[in-house]
């Protein structure tokens, strides 16, 4: 009999479409700080958050099934064991960060942060112009689910141009008019009103945006991260926001997080922080998401197969 | 020659449009500020912002086109002779203000003005659980062209049901799944998740949103207002959302604007605030469409024609 630890946060509803997956398995319900060495070492597998030093490369861990899209502290040297499937979440959290990430958007466009700072004040004053999106040419790194699905909202909100940047030359999806890879971004750059990250944290995109390439873009344009903190170095942020080199940014994600409480970064008039709560599981159906995700790996675990969304352990991403 | 006054910050393609449709009238462009009783009072046609007081109910204005979608301090008996045609700018705003109403309903739903707070404290703070407009019944209050633009804009964000509230029967909309009349709003209220008023200011405006109104709705529920703020009681808003009737609010206006820098109002963690700036001239294409129209009604005026936005005198609306 297999055992399954499962330390998501979830509801009957939940439990009986994994143990409708899982039947004939052994499966417990734990709060993640229950997990020991030894508890992890029993599991064939786990599906939802684990402290990546409990798991010290069990070899009899047949499956491990994230909640996040990230895999990034799973895929470091010695914390599988190659005998283990990793998988991740990916397709749970389409809609609820790219919704974040078009709040953030407009949010600057509109420069409502400037405005919650003045109502912090009791003051009535006029901030002067702003934009509106059908202005705007909206460059949207990373085209995964929740890329994709940022570019069709800010499409169907009437952007005048949108440039979607990947790894790998593709077709052009629907809602996205333009393709660009993201080895030659400098190309699109300059013509970026809002540049918006979804990379996700692995050692291709590590500080991607470069002061270099923060150079090549309009001084008053915007730029919004809701993939990882790590593709923008924290000085470098400072040091485009407090100069002028671009106009404004909005960042779920720092390079590191907790962000400090003594970083420059938190009093910029110019960055709106929230932090990283983009996805998580703030929005109920992400979790129904991630359910249906693992209850159909662990199916497949069982009965021999890999996972749908098996990562590859070198580049982090979905294989 | 007729004598047309200009008080738009015109540039000079505008003037071009200004000056082929009032060709042979003696055109002067002033700032507002500049305009006196005797100025006004030698005016054939006066477009843009002029002061009320100045107009003295001048026999010779025979066209007085605004630059403003709401007429309410012109229409008040004895600011305007009976020959004056009043023309408002209708169709001007409604891509600013929807977009100004969008940014607001996406802040408030995915708590972006608690998380400015937070930053204000250097504090990385969890806020919980947010919402999806998909998840949203959105209640449009005030279905003209403003009103529209934002059914359709939610809609198109995949908003999952969308009520019109207007004053007379009709059709119902693309953007809009069922229409209710404003004299029958109690039976939709319940449902909303979102409610957004896009009213005018006027008699029948005034106060609309009661207390017993607001008692009917969701206890989370969410108030946008970016039409006129006399359509809240300043203690009707302070009160429903200090006791939790509803659960937040965002406001482009209020009953008394400027907002009274002692107004309880403005240190609400549960309201945003801005200070009547979602249409103004804030987007550069609002000019642009205003000078459209003002053009349009110009020369219909010199040919004996009336403007086609004419306002109604006894409700302020576009006839």
């Amino acid at each position: 009999m297999k055992t399954v630890l499962v330390t998501l946060p979830v509801n009957d509803t939940h439990k009986a479409i994994l143990e409708k997956a899982g039947a004939g398995c052994a499966i417990s319900y734990l709060d993640p700080k229950e997990l020991t060495k030894e508890l992890v070492a029993s599991a064939d597998v786990i599906i939802g958050p684990v402290d990546p030093a409990l798991i010290c490369a069990s070899e009899k861990l047949g499956l491990l099934q994230l909640f996040s899209a990230g895999a990034d502290p799973y895929i470091v040297p010695g914390v599988l064991s190659d005998k283990t499937w990793l998988a991740n979440a990916t397709g749970a959290y389409g809609k609820a960060v790219s919704e974040h990430a078009l709040a953030l958007t407009l949010m600057m466009l509109k420069k409502l942060h400037l405005y919650r700072d003045e109502q912090r004040q009791n003051a009535w004053r006029d901030r002067g112009t702003v934009r509106s999106l059908t202005d705007c040419c909206v460059v949207v790194v990373g085209l995964g689910n929740i890329g994709l699905s940022y570019a069709r909202l800010v499409k169907a909100l009437g952007a005048k141009k949108v440039i979607g940047v990947k790894r790998r030359a593709g077709d052009c999806p629907e809602g996205v008019d333009e393709l660009c890879l993201t080895s030659e971004i400098e190309r699109v750059l300059p013509e970026a009103d809002v540049l918006v990250s979804f990379l996700p944290g692995n050692r291709e995109t590590f500080h991607y945006y470069t002061a270099e390439r923060f150079a090549l873009m309009k001084r008053d344009a915007l730029f919004v991260n809701c993939g990882r903190g790590a593709a923008v170095a924290k000085e470098v942020l400072l040091d485009v926001l407090q100069n002028g080199v671009i106009g404004c940014a909005a960042c779920d994600v720092t390079e590191l997080e907790p962000l400090p409480g003594d970083s420059p970064l938190w009093q910029l008039e110019n960055l709106m922080i929230t932090p990283h709560v983009a996805g998580y599981l703030h929005l109920p159906e992400i979790l129904v998401r991630i359910v249906d995700i693992a209850a159909e790996n662990l199916a497949r675990f069982l009965s021999g197969e890999e996972p749908l969304t098996l990562v590859d352990r070198k580049t982090g991403y979905k294989r």
